[in-house]
């Protein structure tokens, strides 16, 4: 049925998004004194929409971003060692361990025997790659396909890449945005398993999903019966 | 002859290592009234090649190198203005019109009717994605790898991923650390095209080349020529 199933790793293999809301809790901590708690998050999110288009996705551009909001919401005044704080938050994300969504260990090794797995991430290189030899889940699959964005052009790239049709491609992912929508519209089939909070950035109106085909999981543990039944 | 030419795109396609180094002087002179220019330049390296494990290369990673060396030499007593300037050479690095070496235009177009071309970088994806586009010659390029690492298995992995034989596979780069001995190690031809200037964590010892069966030019502009010649 599908000669190739493809994985999102942030939110859907691993904890991601509940990584960057921990540190972006310290970082409105040590901007407590100076302003509120909205208000730094506000402008944090605003940095960073605005240094998307040069810094892309990933840590180093979320430390990036937190130091420039820092700065400006201090006039200036923010100290050396609060910098060095923020950078060794973002040193502290980059090396956590990788902690696994419940069931994926499960799940990918009961399949990798029986199907091409492809893990496709969007973000930094460098921290996708370490995240996945972290994860020790690097040997199932047989392709790593990290994008600077995932959009309907990334999908038929991809899909072309790997010689598969679009109808024998499946994408599963926590994004609608970035894993089912474009995938859909690039004629393949997506599984969205949503992960319990979404970054601001991927969240997408509810108008934009209606109608379309495709299938909703709790878990990823639903996927080898789902797969077991198209099958018959 | 070749089945598929890959070419590494930093200092052997576009100027990279001089926007480095013209970035690293006004680091020194930042912090001039602090310390001489030659402990700056010896403490940013070290903290880089200290931080390479975790941030990778690029600019990004090179600007949280120069802020963490820049709060360590002046005992946290940076100012957040300074540190702003610094965020915005980085900025000034990445959104650079990119300069293409003497040559390379004619060349990658004249061959690229003739050849399968490769673009095979390392360094930070987004960035390198950017540079492409910026560059005007995406359209040359069949097949375009951006890796975290360029080393032995590197080189097998994209060759078994492009199904091309070593033999049939011709690397052409300015690192011989990073282009030239992992792709002759890995059974391919490599071309060495020296820039100018040479990033020290590149630098090889003479040891390691001596009795290293490549070529070496001096522009890309001998490439044609010197394919034509193997032909024949």
């Amino acid at each position: 049925m599908y000669d190739l199933i493809a994985f999102d790793a942030d939110d859907t293999l691993w904890h991601n998004e509940s990584n960057f809301l921990a540190t972006e809790k310290r970082f409105t901590e040590l901007l407590g004194p100076h302003h509120d708690e909205e208000l730094v998050k506000k402008r944090l999110f605003e940095t960073e929409m605005r240094n998307l288009q040069h810094l892309g996705y990933g840590v180093k551009g979320f430390v990036l971003s937190m130091i420039e909001t820092a700065i400006e919401l201090t006039d200036g005044e923010i100290r050396g060692t609060d910098i060095r704080n923020i950078m060794e938050w973002g040193n502290e994300m980059l090396r956590a361990p990788v902690q696994l969504l419940d069931g994926v260990r499960e799940t990918i090794e009961s399949l990798s025997g029986n199907y091409r797995l492809m893990l496709l991430s969007k973000g930094d290189l460098f921290d996708q790659e370490s995240k996945l030899a972290r994860s020790g889940m690097g040997e199932h699959f047989s392709a790593v396909e990290i994008v600077s964005e995932k959009n309907v052009a990334t999908y038929r790239t991809i899909m072309a890449r790997h010689s598969v049709e679009p109808r024998a491609f499946l994408m599963i992912g926590n994004s609608l945005k970035s894993d089912v929508l474009p995938a859909l519209d690039a004629g393949a089939m997506a599984i969205h398993v949503p992960y319990h909070t979404t970054w601001a950035h991927e969240v997408v109106p509810d108008e934009a999903v209606a109608g379309r085909d495709f299938v909703r999981f709790e878990s990823l543990r639903e996927l080898p019966e789902w797969l077991r039944d198209r099958v018959q």
